[in-house]
């Protein structure tokens, strides 16, 4: 620790008390909601003082834009892994509404407070966050308009189509317990089924 | 106001003020989430003082189980006109879907709360919300096995099918915005077309 700036000197310590605050950061979230959190809550969690919080990350909203920002990456590049598996729309479906599905049943206490807390970011941490929203939807309706041109799929709205394949998937976090009949992998393939059927294949 | 309870007099006039308390309660809870909203918030937003907020409610559990208890009730009673439309299991899905999705785009506020502030009630309260909750469930999925039996409908798993149509129209209450370019009614439509080949017809 440097004696001057309070701040580690080493980049592994530091990483790690910055990852120790984000993981308490969502356990309150998940627990009290953003707005019923104080800075105070997430640090105790961590073990640390409140003014250690303010050494690694700016402000409680910071924390939650990084918890979503991380958690929209993550699911972007899982659309992006499922779609460059395969060139036939309908494997590329199953594909993404497999990977889509098991995420948000297996990550369901940081997915809720991802899809749920959003408008607790300020403008320009919402803005960041609905251009990786955009990039998803945009991806699933492309893959949904690819499946309606090559005539395997047929849907009167594409991307209402694709707004609700996303949408299911979603709303499993909402739902979703651990101690539940069903694993992650049963919903997924459930799903799977619906899915293809949504879209009319 | 009676001078000795400093309770209203008048039952129309409490009723109004226990109403505008529960309107404020939606409003705070919807902005702030149930833990970041205080009694005083919802007082304020009432134009009474906190301590005439408890002349008509317990407690913000009170107001936000009450918020809950209506919401569930009235869809409850939505899917129960919906099945009382027809004999024909089709008929009835598409009532059924039709009716749930618009309400959940329309009240869209009201029906964050009610799905997603649901940990923040006592176990007794939960209890009782959760009877209603199984209840919507077990018609939809009634539904779903009857369609099956008389064979006009075709799905692996009925039970997941119908949490799945469920679902598809709770999540309608996250995304649905009231500048979109579709209106309840047409989001409602189109749900009905894609629930008919979720159940395999």
């Amino acid at each position: 620790m440097s004696q001057i700036t309070g701040r580690p000197d080493d980049g592994g310590a530091r990483t790690d008390a910055r990852d120790r605050l984000l993981g308490a950061a969502v356990e309150a979230f998940a627990a009290r909601g953003f707005h019923g959190t104080t800075t105070r809550d997430i640090a105790a969690a961590a073990g640390m003082s409140p003014a250690a919080l303010y050494v690694h990350h700016r402000s409680k909203e910071d924390l939650l834009f990084l918890i979503s920002r991380s958690g929209h990456e993550a699911t972007l590049q899982l659309v992006l892994d499922a779609l460059a598996s395969s060139e036939d729309p309908v494997e590329q479906l199953v594909a993404v509404v497999r990977a889509f599905t098991a995420h948000h049943a297996r990550g369901h206490t940081r997915a809720r407070i991802v899809n749920y807390e959003l408008s607790a970011l300020s403008v320009e941490h919402l803005g960041e966050i609905a251009t990786l929203r955009r990039a998803i939807e945009r991806h699933v309706r492309e893959l949904v308009e690819s499946g309606v041109a090559a005539g395997v799929f047929r849907t009167p709205d594409p991307r209402m189509t694709a707004l609700a394949l996303l949408s299911l998937g979603v709303d499993v976090a909402r739902w979703y317990r651990d101690e539940g009949e069903w694993t992650p992998e049963e919903i997924a393939e459930h799903y799977c089924g619906l899915a293809l059927r949504m879209v009319g294949r």
